[in-house]
């Protein structure tokens, strides 16, 4: 927790704020903050600032807080992702959230196991508490949108060809003749496919929405590394 | 398991092996394997090639074996890393493995908690177990070596000024007036700190060894989403 995120409902004056629970687990037990001490702190899809301890016992802490900082810049990148398994979604969606990505699209594809979009994970506040956890590690405020689309044709066709509109749109696909694109400096839209990886079809319904298939190199990454390693290679 | 590493004890003739434990269960209950079926294989810290079920039940798998392709290429990344949290290094080490690090020195800093180095993730079994999980992921077959070293000043001292020979050394250290190289493609040797970050006395004495200090942007990523960034950003 590089960044404490503030709530209104957290405000008990203009200019302080009491907090209990995690957030003031974290700034007692692991921060160990006293009176006076300072924390970075930022207001849910708002500015940050810095939060002066000025009440703190085992139950609640009060912070006097002040605003003149913006958030770090997003980065441009859509992020289409076939639903994986519940701890790598989990571990996606902070590190998506870490990256600055601020708009993701989970989707169904042919080969997602049915069985996951049962899981708890895909639950709003699940959501919710990654994509914070992710903002909190960036000292991040703006809180990404995530939407579920468990139909890929109909998203295809009826979505995502207004979606891509300004972006290079590309998926990673195994066995692509193009590496992956290196320095892009422009928004695009990054597509990764599930486990075992796209049927045949899925690929060729993308290419031909304009898609480029690229290969991310012979060894298969994880997709929670996946994410770094392409936001690294294209901005 | 993308790819299943074989032992010498595994053989029970000459391009025969037999199974059991979590390879088999892999095999037999998520893959649901059955005779004939073609299965990823390699020998550990040799070639890589086909095994074809034989032989298959609840409790054991028969493979014939035949090898005839080689492993993907190293990374010619040396990791050197601020002992983490037990979570992040195994999820360190799985992501080293994975990228194709073959040399990573885990070191103590000034900030590293010193209750870090009485966890059990640094067993030796334990460290080996986890680059096994990335080299099953990266479908490679050549274990890194991991060496602990638990005395800054003396490991930067007498053994770092020999270890970088040939490598370009480059230490991440938020607030460098140097961004992440890209595209480097030569040997590298990376420096990663602790959560807390480096304290002056350590950057200091790496600049002096000829480390370049890289800031590698506002955003603080996780020690695990470093990797895969910074690899993805050189090579």
């Amino acid at each position: 927790m590089n960044l404490i995120i503030l709530f209104p409902e957290d405000f008990i004056e203009d200019k302080r704020v009491r907090l209990t629970g995690r957030r003031h687990r974290h700034i007692y037990s692991i921060l160990k903050a006293q009176v006076g001490d300072e924390l970075s702190v930022g207001v849910m899809n708002n500015k940050v600032g810095v939060g002066r301890v000025a009440l703190i016992d085992g139950v609640s802490v009060d912070l006097e807080v002040e605003f003149k900082g913006v958030p770090p810049m997003p980065l441009p990148m859509t992020l289409i992702l076939a639903l994986p398994r519940p701890q790598a979604l989990k571990r996606t969606l902070i590190c998506a959230s870490t990256l600055g990505i601020k708009k993701i699209i989970i989707l169904n594809c042919h080969r997602v196991e049915k069985s996951l979009w049962q899981s708890t994970t895909l639950h709003e506040d699940s959501i919710r508490d990654h994509l914070i956890l992710g903002l909190e590690q960036a000292k991040d405020t703006i809180l990404p949108t995530v939407i579920l689309r468990k139909l890929f044709k109909i998203f295809v066709e009826d979505e995502l060809p207004e979606m891509i509109k300004g972006t290079i749109p590309f998926v990673a696909h195994p066995g692509a003749t193009s590496p992956c694109p290196v320095a892009v400096k422009q928004p695009v839209t990054f597509f990764i496919g599930p486990e075992g990886g796209f049927i045949d079809y899925e690929v060729e319904k993308l290419k031909r929405l304009g898609f480029i298939d690229v290969d991310l190199g012979e060894r298969i990454l994880k997709v929670e590394s996946v994410l770094p390693f392409v936001a690294g290679k294209m901005f």
